[in-house]
Order: structure tokens, then C-alpha cells, then sequence
């Protein structure tokens, strides 16, 4: 692509935000739920979704076509049509009653930037490619990514077979199957779409789930990297019931004073490494409760459930975070007489995101006058395309009340902000 | 009474274990439910308990009648029948399902006191009396010893008619009389028939409800003081819910994290002022949940409810846990960015056991080369003859497996140590 005058593009991305909106108003209506959007993965809605984009792209003289795993690709063809391509994108599928732009957002995006390229009559050196992935909420199959993995062939075959949706109790195949992909074409498939070999670069916008953007008032951020995570999703602590009155401490198995004591460590733990300077760590626990058939005020508690979340940038830290809560829990279950179980220990290692696109985005932003923000982001089909070996990066936009529910508000204002960066990043990399 | 041989009153009542062993097999029969035993506060239950009790006290000799309330009173009487009498005993009812000694053990003791006070044809100089109260258990009426108050005239006449049986929705009134209770001339009692007028002190036999006795392997415990306690029943924290993944820790508003700071740190409180040398203090979170419909791993908390419990035997004690609660919440909820609602405080101040009744059962103890091990209790009937002005004690007996079950276990053998204690007391009272 000859080189394109950055204020140039900004303006045909601008010019292009009417698109953008019509978009989304029409997917809006197609996938509307008694509140806010339903669109399961493979099913009619995303199927809606996926038509009424490849329509506007075939309007603008885009190359329309599905994978074989039933992505919807919309391509603008480059000098080049051998060379490794641009892809950009994210996903269809919505959580149920959720938020409209949770992965929306970044095709369209995706469709906006290729649309502001014609319209520039900027001819790509090679396809630039937005992708419209399908699957990436686990809540429909129980594993998130579904689409991005078959895209890059990391999904096993098995899978199709074996993964149910949670709501039907259909397979993954079946579900395919009646929005017309072919099962078997896909099964036999000799290699994936997308390979380190045909994308030299993953572009995804997406909307910033987190309250960052919005409480330092701005518009974009880019994320360094997609953070790992070392989980106990079912941990315990047995003690035995007693009487509060009646129970001095030193006869006491008291399994919520336990369970509060390997919490509480843990967050002085998470809040010392912060200080230290580790950057960008997180640590939840979003489920702590004794058991509602047997608690009562009076009643030294004989268990106490729990889960523990750690996320991080390192795998130093997320070791560090497992071996410190195996060790706490015993100690602590040693001296408070109680006995631990964590259970399965289950996690994700960090995904760094490609430091030359990083790079470029943050340049982008520079010569946008957009001031550059960069901090850690949670899970994304970013994740599984880098972990393909093929460069990925993203762009954040901010967005109010956080995602997976129907009160998720991004503004067109700081999506054509997100859409800006992108456009020009692309079009640098198909230059 | 003339002086009782200590030895002979302790053979005596060991002569007399099968009347308590025939007492206990014989309530339990008629008491029993599915598993364990259950007599609630003015049924046929508890009244079959009175009758069998009243039965073999009349076959003893003794005087056996029910005060306007309904309690069973067995009477040894004295030499001077005007001078103020002897009171034993503990009460009749217990919770569903629950143990069958917790209770009914004081009263049994008493009837096999005064049976051995009979068999060594020792007569007392004043009357002594076994009760059986009624109500003790708040399960049926919402609150506690109900039985001892209208025996002492704490429980304001309203009462009959305003408490109502948990599960029957019938008023305490309407179940006095279906037992036979003239409800009309209770409510126009010109004066309790329990005072420190006419009642020189009251001696309650019960068996221990946590694991101090079984834990030391100590027969009997002589209570110092029955534990007061500052409670706050429905405690919450109030955040924001929000994404595990995307939200740092400056933009939460974490409620389990906040909830579990301020207990630990209560817990510290706990345990430093145990170390500092107070004694008998208690500290017991016995509900602590985040919300079961919207907590998730993957969710920092938005709320999570708790109770705190506190006990001990000063009301110096208990202020400062109070005071330092409320502080704590107030500090905490600012820097967590949260609120805590801590809701009602509720509670009872501490009520000193009698010394001179304790000093006397100390040094029967010691006479009878029982180990004495003193140590503060809980709740019981004792509570509301002391407030009343009463001098008031108790001598607790060894129990496992805690009370309000149907597991707790005390042995014969146990109960037989404690009433002799017991009786060499009363002895020692009415002589």
C-alpha cells in the first residue's frame, strides 16, 4: 500500500463512523435479548451477526467468505496475494444478555479500517484481512477461544465431537452443522487457515473490560500483555462445628478463622509484591462462604469453601503465588488445627503481546495525539494467535460498566479513536 | 439439716444412680424422636418429663406441685418451712432432635440429692427444692430461659401473649394452657414465686456443652461467671462487582477482601488480648458468604454478609470489641472503597457466678478429691436467678460431642461426681 497521510486516514475513518453505527444498530436488533444481546456461538444470532457484516463488506467490494470452520472473513486484496497477510478482528458470539460490543466492536473495526483504505483508493501490499471469530465466550462450549483455535488448528479434532454446549447439550459439530458448516470438510482439512506462514500480524480492538480507560479518562489503551493465571477454583477448609459460647480457642477447628488467615496473607502478599513493583497483578476471591445448610451466629464453623484467582505479567509470580498458598495452607492448617484441601490447581501462562507492534501502536498513538496507555488485559483471541507464533498485538477502548452484561456502554467517540490507531497500524504493516 | 457426713452423702448418692438411671431411660422412651430426643416448652413432651420426675418424688415422699408457670417443683422441706429455702434443678425441654441429658441432668441431680438427704434421714433446716423449668431453649419461643423468668417475674406479662412457638405460630399462652397452666391466675400473680426473699440460693447441675472437661479429662467444672457477648447477627459489606481479570486493585471495590481484612484483624484482637492474660474471651465468625446468586471465581465480590460473636467475662471486654469493630469498619470501608452495614448490636452483659456458693464448691471438690478446673460458661437458667438477686452457681459436668445433638454423651459415672458435689453444696446450705 502506498504510504497513507495519517490525518488523511483519520479523517476517512471519521467519515466512515456512519457504517460503524449502522452496523451495530442493525446486529443489535437482530440479536436483542429481553435485555441487552444473546448471541451463542455457531447459532442463528451469530449467524445474523456475520450476515449483515459480510453484506456491508460486499457493498464496499470485499472479498466475503467463511473458514472452514465457519469465521467470516471479509479481505481487501493485496499487490501481493501470496504474501503473508494482515488479519485483524474479534469475535461474534456474546454472552447471554450481554453487552453489544464485547468482541463486535473489533470486526467492525476491522471493517471500518478496510472500508477508510478504499475509500482512500490505498491499494495494500498484501490482503488485509478482519475476522469475524466465533466462539470466545465459554460460556457456550465450557472452553473460550473456540474459533480463534480452530482458525490456527489448536483445537483438537476430538473436540468437535466432545464439547457440548452448555444450554442444548449439543455437540460443537452439531451446533456447525445447522448453521451450515461442513463438519467434514473442517475434520479432514489438511491444515489451518491462519499460520505464522500466511499472517505476518493479529490486529484486535476490542472494548477494555475494566474501569482504567474510563477512571483516567481516556479513550484507548494497549495492552502489553495477555495475563497468566494460577487458580483454585474448589478450595476448602474442613474444621469441626462447635459451640461459640462454649469453645475456648484452644479446642476450637475453626475452619472460617482459617480460611480468613491464608486469605488475608495472601492479600498482604499481592499488596506487598504491588509495592515491590511487580506490575499488574491481580488477585480475587470471588467465592468464600460457609456452608448455608449448617452456619449459624453461634456455631464455630466446621467449613468454610473458597476460590482463589491470582493473575500476572511473569510466571515467576504466578509460581510464586501457587507455592505461597500450598505453603500458607499448611502451616495455617497445622497450627489452627483444620485441614486444607485446594484442590485442583488450574492456570494460563502470560502471553506477552509482539513488542515491534506494541511499538507501533504506541507510535500510532503518538502521531495520533492520543496519550499512550499501556497495562496488562485479561484473556482475548489475541492470546491464541500469539501463541500460534503469529505477531499479535491490541488496541483497548474504553468502555463504562465492565463487559459480559447489558449495561456495557463504549462511546462511537472513542471507538473511532480505537478504530484510528488500529487503521493506521494496518495500514503500516500492509505498507 | 444436722452436719452430713461428706463420706455418707457420697455413698448415698451413689446408692441412688439407678433412680437417675431408671429417670433418664424413662424420659427417654417418652421423649424420643427420630433420632435423638425432643421436648418442647410447654407440650406433652416436656409435661411427660414432669410427670415421671413428679411420680418418683412422690414415691420419695417429697412434696411435688408446678408453679403458676407450669415448672415442676419437688420439695424436701425443712425444719423452718418460712425460712428462705434451697432452689436446684435445670430445665426440662429441649431442642428438636437434641440431647437428652441437656437439662434434664440438673433436675435429676436435684431429685437424687434430695433422695439421698432422705435415705441418710438428714432433714434440712430449710426447704429445699428440685425445679424443672420450662422454655430454656430459645428454638420454640424466639428467646431463652422463659420458664426462669416467669419464675422470677423478669418476663413481662405481655409476653404470653406476644411470643409465639416457631413452629406452631401458636402464642406461649395458648400452649401453657393446652398443658393445664391457669394462664389467668399466672397473669394475676401478685408476686414470682422465686426471690431472693424466699430463695437463699440456686444450684444448677448441667452438663458441659464444648470439649473442656473431655479435653482434660476432668469429670466436673465449677463455672466462674456465665459469659455476656456483643453480637452483631447480620453483618454486611457492601462493594462493586467487578471483572477478576480487568480490574486493578485501585478500581475495586472488593467486599470479601474488605470483610476478611476486618476479621483477621478482630482475630488478632482475639488473640493478643488472650495473650495479654483476659480470660474466657470468645470470638466466632460463624456466617461469613459471598452471595451465592452472583459470586464467581472470576468476579471481584460485591458483597459478602457475616456475623461476628463475641464473648467474654468482662463488659470492659466486650466494649473494646465493640468499639474496635465499629472503628475497624469505618477505617477499613474508606480504604477499601466499601461500606460495611453492620447492622444491629445486640447482646447480654456477663453475670458473676455467686463467690461464696463457688468457694463452697470448690472446697466440696477438694473434700471429694475432685480437681477443680474453674473456667467461664455460657448462657443458662443460673443467669436469670442471679440477675434476679439470687446467689447463684453451678457445677458442670463432663459431655462429649457438644449438646444440641443427638451424640452428646455424658456418662454415668460423670453426673455421679457432679451431684455429689451438688448435694454436699446444698448440704451445707440447709444445714
Amino acid at each position: 500500500m502506498s504510504r497513507v497521510d495519517p490525518g488523511a486516514l483519520a479523517a476517512a475513518v471519521e467519515a466512515r463512523l456512519p457504517l460503524a453505527d449502522r452496523l451495530f444498530e442493525a446486529i443489535r436488533e437482530a440479536t436483542a435479548d429481553t435485555v441487552g444481546v444473546t448471541r451463542p456461538a455457531w447459532s442463528d444470532e451469530d449467524e445474523r451477526a456475520a450476515s449483515i457484516v459480510g453484506e456491508a463488506a460486499r457493498d464496499l467490494g470485499l472479498e466475503v467468505g467463511r473458514d472452514l470452520a465457519g469465521n467470516l472473513r471479509c479481505t481487501l486484496p493485496g499487490a501481493d496475494r501470496d504474501a503473508p497477510g494482515v488479519l485483524t478482528g474479534s469475535h461474534l458470539d456474546s454472552v447471554p444478555t450481554g453487552g453489544h460490543y464485547d468482541g463486535l466492536a473489533g470486526l467492525v473495526a476491522g471493517l471500518v479500517a478496510l472500508a477508510s483504505f478504499r475509500d482512500l483508493g490505498a491499494k495494500p501490499a498484501c490482503d488485509v484481512t478482519a475476522i469475524g471469530l466465533r466462539g470466545e465466550e465459554s460460556v457456550w462450549y465450557g472452553i473460550a477461544y473456540v474459533g480463534s483455535r480452530l482458525a490456527v488448528g489448536s483445537l483438537p479434532a476430538g473436540e468437535l465431537d466432545r464439547l457440548r454446549r452448555d444450554d442444548t447439550g449439543r455437540t460443537l459439530a452439531e451446533h456447525m452443522a445447522a448453521v451450515g458448516v461442513d463438519v467434514d470438510a473442517l475434520r479432514a482439512a489438511p491444515r489451518p487457515p491462519v499460520s505464522s506462514a500466511n499472517t505476518r500480524a493479529f490486529l484486535e480492538l476490542h472494548i477494555e473490560q475494566g474501569p482504567v480507560l474510563v477512571g483516567e479518562d481516556l479513550p484507548v489503551g494497549i495492552p502489553t500483555t495477555i495475563r497468566g493465571n494460577v487458580r483454585f477454583p474448589y478450595a476448602r477448609c474442613t474444621g469441626r462445628y462447635g459451640h461459640s459460647g462454649a469453645t475456648p480457642r484452644a479446642w476450637r477447628h475453626d475452619a472460617a478463622l482459617a480460611a480468613v488467615e491464608l486469605v488475608r496473607t495472601l492479600d498482604e502478599f499481592w499488596i506487598e509484591r504491588e509495592a515491590d513493583g511487580v506490575p499488574d497483578t491481580v488477585f480475587t476471591v470471588g467465592k468464600l462462604y460457609t456452608d448455608p445448610a449448617h452456619h449459624a451466629m453461634t456455631k464455630v464453623p466446621g467449613r468454610c469453601d473458597f476460590s482463589l484467582n491470582f493473575g500476572g505479567t511473569t510466571k515467576a509470580f504466578l509460581d510464586e503465588c501457587r507455592d505461597r498458598t500450598r505453603a500458607l495452607a499448611g502451616r495455617i492448617g497445622t497450627e489452627r488445627r483444620v485441614e486444607f484441601e485446594l484442590g485442583e490447581c488450574v492456570g494460563s501462562d502470560p502471553t506477552p503481546l509482539d513488542p515491534g507492534l506494541r511499538d507501533r501502536l504506541g507510535k500510532t498513538c503518538a502521531s495520533l495525539g492520543i496519550p499512550l496507555r499501556e497495562f496488562a488485559t485479561v484473556g482475548h483471541d489475541a492470546s491464541i494467535f500469539a501463541r500460534a507464533g503469529i505477531p499479535s498485538a491490541m488496541v483497548l477502548v474504553r468502555n463504562a460498566h465492565g463487559s459480559h452484561n447489558p449495561d456495557e456502554a463504549m462511546d462511537l467517540a472513542d471507538f473511532s479513536e480505537g478504530t484510528k490507531v488500529l487503521a493506521a497500524a494496518i495500514a503500516g504493516l500492509a505498507a
